[in-house]
């Protein structure tokens, strides 16, 4: 698989982790630093950490895993350890994890001094597919999810497929509805090759089509002013159904099985207002609800979670907005849905 | 005065107020914000809230005067506010106040919700010279200045010279001392006609001309990676013994207090090091020391400056870096000065 060129920077695939090891041994920089979390520590950490052997201007900054660890607190947190490391502008901060680290330490560097260097090692199938490519960096205020960010590139991105070989299944799946929806977006032909293969492990093929469609709309729209809005498809339902689970749920949702939900609502909108076919509906309900295990919304959640959709970044006017789709494989943006329209798509949902 | 034009942005002189009125009306924004400070709010906000009247989608934010304001702390509770309102992407902040209110404002919008629009109405000297134009916004950690931040340009600036009449002489003075740089590191013609002035009071046409040589300066290097690192003249010296006063003091220094002192110390090492010679030397301590009151540096912080100069974003490698003058009107980049250098530096001044 040949190197994605995207904006401006590299995404490699092949031995991308002696291509890291060649990046800071060419990058020029003063200080090297890894931010990791507790499972990434154990489980990834070794792997990288060789190729650094006999440096002694590296520091690792260890975090506690999960979506938590996403608030201002600890992004403050990791602030002052890099003041108190003495990190200068020629740093260099390798974003070694899931989403969270690459969405927080992307953040963390794009703002420390005015912005140092920082690369993505993602080591989960979600932040494989989607966080590490596109330039998004966001943190977490009052669980309010990536309220505060820049759209910042990284300077290169390593997608290592064996880092994958130890994650839960269920990590797999999370990723996995994000590689579903790229399919449906923009490429009914990937969305069959999905339907036709064994998704318990995608494979690296699967996983380098999703990364170049992904690319594909960042580079045509960085800024979401357009296409990359493309890219919400289930997320206004998802990310509102996400917040409430890990408010209340004591097991919360990945952002996966979140976003799987709001696929389902968002196509049954899109059934409704968009012209999606009863067949198209029924395969993507029978695909995405074969993988995910059903989840049981509370009624009395509906209100709080039209609240949250209110409060989603995409909305103009306090109207809600969202990508639907006029049949599998293609999207049409800025579809603006009431409360009464989501609370119906929920409620089909739970019909299912 | 005619509009400078800066990196994609207007910076307006003329009938500024109602330029602003004209660009509240024509910008299709969904929302507007007001950060303001108490004084701001006493002085300044009267003269632009007329301007808003009949519109009812603006709020007004304001935060108590002062750099302890700049802290992360305010700037969570800004965009705490932000949300709680209801802020969308197509909100526009208006930035009306001192170097912290645009510094602070420019960085909560350039990060609220990755990125909303903003402008700056500066209402200080210091502001108008120097931090409204060039596309700096930042924070502060643990009172260390700016230490966290962004480059993001505003969308326009607007300029009103009737806005400083209600200012004390202190803070005059304060941004006058980034004019009297100016002159320093660029343009020596400016610097006589500054020295030939009658400085209680700089005329617009002279605070006109400082802003057209920032602006030629940030445009020419907009990340600092060259020439922008020009106005850090008299800053190395300047912001620690700022951050030190603001620490110790009662009635901690003003900006451009801290920075004349600066200027001295810079002064002395640019005619040990870079050849400024003893008369060019005498004739900047003559004018500086003649506009700013004598500052009583401890023996005992001499120490403490040097640490707090290591912690500035401008070093690589732990090397204390500065920028100095061979002659008045000319300046030479990245000059490493050794930490007894800038004692010395410091006793140079004591000794006056």
């Amino acid at each position: 698989m040949k190197t994605i060129q995207s904006d401006n920077y590299p995404i490699y695939f092949d031995n991308s982790l002696s291509e890291l090891a060649a990046f800071v041994e060419q990058g020029h920089y003063s200080r090297f630093f890894i931010l990791t979390d507790e499972n990434t520590a154990k489980y990834c950490l070794p792997l990288i950490k060789g190729r650094f052997a006999g440096m002694d201007n590296f520091d690792i900054i260890e975090i506690n895993s999960g979506e938590e660890s996403k608030d201002i607190d600890f992004c403050i947190g990791i602030w002052k350890m890099l003041i108190d490391f003495g990190a200068d502008r020629q740093s260099l901060l390798i974003n070694l994890g899931g989403g969270v680290i690459s969405d927080m330490g992307g953040f963390v560097a794009s703002t420390f001094k005015r912005g140092i260097d920082f690369v993505h090692v993602p080591t989960t199938l979600l932040s494989q597919v989607d966080a590490s490519v596109g330039g998004k960096t966001g943190i977490d205020i009052d669980r309010i999810k990536n309220i505060i960010g820049t759209f910042t590139q990284p300077k290169a991105v390593f997608i290592a497929y064996e880092l994958l070989k130890t994650l839960p299944k269920r990590q797999i799946l999370s990723g996995l509805a994000e590689m579903l929806k790229h399919g449906l977006i923009v490429d009914a032909a990937y969305w069959d090759a999905l339907k036709s293969s064994d998704l318990s492990m995608p494979s690296a093929e699967l996983i380098y089509r999703s990364i170049e469609i992904k690319n594909k709309v960042v580079i045509a729209d960085p800024t979401e002013k357009g296409l990359r809005k493309s890219l919400n498809f289930g997320h206004t339902v998802g990310h509102a159904v996400e917040t409430n689970s890990l408010l209340r749920d004591d097991n919360p949702l990945t952002h996966g099985e979140a976003i799987a939900i709001g696929m389902i609502c968002e196509a049954y909108l899109s059934h409704k207002k968009t012209g999606l076919s009863a067949d198209e509906l029924a395969e993507i309900v029978k695909v995405i609800g074969g993988l995910y295990p059903k989840y049981h919304i509370q009624d009395d959640s509906h209100q709080a979670l039209c609240s949250l959709m209110l409060k989603d970044k995409k909305n103009q006017n306090g109207k809600i907005n969202c990508t639907l789709l006029p049949r599998i494989g293609e999207c049409q943006l800025d579809n603006i849905c009431t409360e009464e329209e989501l609370c119906d798509s929920l409620g089909y949902y739970a019909s299912l």
